[in-house]
């Protein structure tokens, strides 16, 4: 805090719940507002979600996708960072619960982003674990490995459903995860066993909707379909997932005898964007005022995977990194006015900049408004661009040197089991 | 295993217990004997032990210091992993039970390492941690930096304790966790926090003997002090630790309030080791003949920190790395001359080559026998020589642009809460 002007006697708080794409945006977009800003999250770092599925398969750490929240905020002076978990909100007493104790707020923007959600079952998260944090990531990464482990020293009659790996959800995350697995198997683990082939080992993909990437155009959706199965992935489309267990998932009709199921197709909001007041939609998300508020509480926010956002013509806007930081800074715009007593800047509007997923080596399809690519191209871009939103010039270096060398010597560095 | 020969009725089978730096040196000289080797450990991966600190203190990530055994070995026709625990060795059965069920050998090599210490007391390691896997440094590291995140929202009273950082045990890696807690306390986390300076933290180093690195000589262990103070470190010698408590240590006759208490003191040989038959040290570890061969039993071997080695005139070969590789090495080649049916290559002669330690930031210690190093390039010496002896390209390039970020912006960045 800037301890040599004198503080008014009450500048507005602002907290913000939830230190990911969105509350960060918002935070950074009050940098010049005259409120104090504390950001609050259960984790100490915000974590670059859009390639966790990297830490999952092996190819890069933790830490290269995750900053600690305190230190991307350590110039700001009105912000500060609590470490703890808001376990409720009381929106008539202005205040958020958290375990370090209540958080009076003028403003709230809540960006509690999105949890799994197992199509009310429950019981198969243990069976099959989505992605979604850090541990998530390590805990993925650690069966992968495993299953490999175990099938090595397995009895014959088990090695199938050790080396079978189902990813349920045919959108962008499960595309890029059963891309990913695949190659761990045929490149990075090829030669490493004596009794097992990892490249013998099957990926199935299943989507229960017409076809994988549902949001990419047809032709795009196509070829990374095509690029899956050249990897030796099984995709397969109209076909519901109806039970997961310890020894495989029922897929359509059959069972699939594997041990290594990853969720990776449905999303519910956090509990907390599920118990605010006010109507939701299916998932659970907050459905939010054109400006983003809640209804009936001009001063509270929900901006990201939290909240339902209906733009114009009805279109939802997506659950996407770059929707959540222009949620976030919107939010935070229409705080600094009232604040100041401005004009507010009225109703949200997403700019959709485009679709992207990697399959795999040299392998992506992109789609911007104003072209589309495939390939090694797309791949490049691809590339380019999650290098671009990384934060902070080290992450950028070291994800760039990580890939180079992944893709010169087809290796995974971070082959560990931990935990 | 090499499909295009004929494999003999019998090869005899080497079984090595420990993937560190005794067992794989072991593995790997035995690469063109007529036998076939085993290595069996309850981890994946092979770890660079002596950078272990700086997992835990946030400058480097586990997979920098760690690789999978597995593909170290890929190459070795003659080799294959077990991932797998060993919860015994039957030597009249010739048989190591395992997790994985029984390994018959014919030659075994223990190399299973230490664990922590705590001088009859095992209640203390839930308040004092100590450093041996990478659980236990990204615990360590989970530690020290909550301790900070709590600080900041904790009442005055409270900030003392918990911005007390009590480290046990004045050898290198005691001197080295001291040295690092206290820079990241001064240097990465100085500007971000509100309520807390990072760089009032009280660092203690206590040691019980009459000074610390107790294997150095003299003049370097006392620049090492001078250092350690200039970072803020306080060093206590001869001064025991008589307990800890979730609240804080008791240091010789007072009670230092401490939240965060590293145990850096007492190392055991592991429970395989100690319960191996014949005669052990103090430590528990298995008192060898002079070709590192368990008494009576000339086909099993105990290398690195699980044995107690009398070298000439008495001295103990001291548990570091070189000398469990150089032992690892020795036994492999006695198996190999009883296999051949060659002469013995009879008594381990131990070579040390020196000692190395850092303090922090341009400050270390290096005694080698032609000579001595301290400040700047003592560092330089220590980091080039800590880089050559990691294993592979992709490491040494990874960790050598990691501490030159490092001692450029004077961050760590692996400032994770995780676990």
């Amino acid at each position: 805090m800037n301890q040599s002007s004198p503080i008014p006697d009450h500048r507005p708080q602002v907290v913000i719940i939830g230190g990911g794409f969105g509350g960060l945006a918002a935070a950074r977009e009050l940098a010049d507002a005259p409120v104090d800003v504390t950001v609050l999250d259960r984790r100490n770092y915000h974590l670059f979600q859009p390639l966790l599925y990297q830490v999952a398969t092996a190819a890069l750490s933790p830490s290269e996708i995750a900053w600690p929240i305190r230190h991307l905020l350590r110039r700001q002076a009105n912000a500060s960072v609590l470490l703890a978990e808001a376990t409720g909100i009381d929106l008539e007493a202005g205040c958020v619960r958290t375990t370090a104790g209540d958080q009076p707020f003028d403003y709230l923007v809540v960006a509690t982003g999105a949890a799994h959600s197992y199509f009310g079952h429950p019981e198969w998260a243990e069976h099959a674990p989505g992605l979604k944090s850090i541990e998530d990531a390590t805990a993925i990464r650690r069966r992968v490995l495993s299953a490999f482990e175990q099938a090595e020293n397995a009895p014959a009659g088990e090695r199938e459903g050790l080396l079978t790996f189902v990813i349920v959800g045919g959108g962008p995350t499960g595309v890029e995860m059963a891309g990913a697995v695949a190659e761990l198997a045929r490149d990075a683990l090829a030669r490493d066993f004596r009794n097992v082939d990892p490249r013998e080992a099957k990926v199935v993909l299943v989507e229960a909707g017409e076809r994988i990437l549902a949001a990419f155009p047809e032709s795009l959706a196509a070829y990374a379909a095509r690029m899956l199965e050249r990897l030796g992935v099984t995709v397969m489309t109209r076909t519901a997932v109806t039970g997961c267990g310890p020894d495989g998932a029922q897929v359509g009709e059959r069972h699939l005898a594997s041990r290594t199921i990853i969720w990776a197709a449905g999303v519910a909001a956090s509990p907390l964007a599920a118990e605010l007041a006010g109507p939701h939609d299916r998932a659970g998300r907050a459905v939010v005022a054109e400006d983003l508020s809640l209804q009936g509480h001009p001063n509270v926010f929900v901006v990201g995977d939290a909240a339902a956002v209906n733009g114009r013509g009805g279109v939802v806007v997506p659950g996407i990194a770059p929707a959540a930081k222009q949620a976030g800074r919107h939010a935070a715009r229409v705080i600094e006015a009232q604040v100041r007593g401005r004009a507010p800047p009225g109703a949200f509007h997403y700019r959709h900049a485009g679709d992207l997923a990697t399959i795999g080596r040299s392998a992506a399809v992109v789609r911007f408004d104003g072209f589309r690519l495939t390939g090694w191209l797309g791949w490049v871009f691809w590339g380019l661009a999650h290098i671009y939103f990384l934060i902070g010039l080290r992450n950028r270096v070291a994800v760039a040197l990580d890939w180079s060398w992944s893709w010169l010597t087809r290796q995974r560095h971070v082959r560990l089991i931990i935990g």
